[in-house]
């Protein structure tokens, strides 16, 4: 029996908080949510990483209804389809990364999976590095729908790195043995990491600062997410 | 160019809502979701009452998604498919018609959806008379669900009739002119409204309590339903 609904996207962080909830000895059941995201192989890597760690995973196909919902969006994730853009995280271009409310989404779709299956609680790996431009991984969105599950159904929100940085994830997951290479980040969604979007840039800067060795094969081997890091305060 | 998505269910309350909004020469677009409920019929009820306001509606195909997502759930509504329980809505007993956490995800979409179309205002009609066993419909929920919608998306979430009883509604909703005859409620999903379920007696009580006559035809013409009132304080 399950004491957990875990969001995971196949991503890193996801992928990390997977891993500390069995070190925690809790018994996790994963939930990934395919949204028609342009980077819709992360679910391959959410397999790949539930199967090694022996957890349970439901998918949810919300691929029409999402498609639907995101028509008007101008996003290069989803809807009008823009080109997914390069650089850092913080820059103002990364906006278009931004796929509207999807965090609630995803957090009242695994809210109503939790309560449906009588597990009381729910967890979310949004981190620090997120805020800048999506709102909806900042702490106070996240209080406010940890607040929202409760009154709405009695779910107990956790979210333990919302204060973390993605390199301190990296380090955490180093010693947890979470499989990285598994793991999926870039935005473009080829099978090979781009190395040049924001979220590949952020990625081998985390595990750069971190000081562990990045198993990701990139298909860009310039210094260009070097620059554009170095370029930032 | 619309101005307010409306969470459109095809039910007196919604329907309502809708015709407030026009009094008010807002421009409102409606929503409606297809979660898999047994009640799907409302649908119906959506597409003619949007058809005869000349509002344009949108229909957000849930079906799938949602069956994953309940399909846990003891719920007469979705999921398991209990039988739908005959009475009072204030009855324990109504506790087997609540849909886990569904208006948390109705409005995690409908915030998703207006904020992908440019438009800054989503509102719901949530009453007064949903609150004893519906917890996703009372005013604490409505403002913590508000309060994540403006920092998850920016959007504003107008919830006009939560102070207000059925009754109430029903009252501004003749003198709006809204057409009743078009709308549904009956939560076993059939094309006559059956006239015992917990609904369909909130809505003979709606009507009889506001003095208004109510032009549903429903299969038990029997006087159950006010039995079943009068029990109540």
């Amino acid at each position: 029996m399950s004491d957990v609904v875990v969001l995971l996207s196949g991503g890193l962080d996801s992928s990390t908080l997977l891993h500390l909830l069995l070190a925690e000895k809790r018994s996790p059941i994963a939930l990934s949510v395919h949204y028609a995201q342009k980077h819709s192989v992360e679910l391959a890597s959410a397999r790949r990483v539930a199967a090694a760690a022996k957890v349970e995973l439901r998918e949810v196909e919300l691929g029409f209804a999402a498609a639907q919902i995101f028509s008007g969006a101008r996003s290069s994730q989803v809807g009008k389809n823009l080109a997914v853009p390069e650089g850092h995280y913080a820059d103002e271009t990364m906006k278009s990364t931004v796929v509207p409310n999807r965090n609630m989404i995803l957090l009242a779709l695994a809210g109503a999976y939790a309560s449906s299956a009588g597990i009381g609680t729910v967890a979310y790996a949004a981190h620090a590095g997120d805020h800048p431009v999506y709102s909806d991984c900042r702490p106070d969105f996240i209080v406010s729908c940890a607040l929202t599950l409760l009154l709405g159904a009695n779910i107990v929100l956790e979210a333990p790195f919302v204060e973390l940085s993605k390199a301190a994830i990296v380090r955490k997951g180093a010693e947890l043995g979470v499989p990285f290479a598994l793991t999926y980040s870039c935005y473009r969604g080829n099978l090979i990491h781009c190395g040049r979007c924001s979220t590949c840039v952020e990625r081998r800067e985390a595990f750069d600062l971190a000081g562990v060795a990045d198993p990701t094969r990139y298909e860009d081997q310039t210094d260009f997410w070097r620059t554009v890091t170095k370029a930032k305060p």
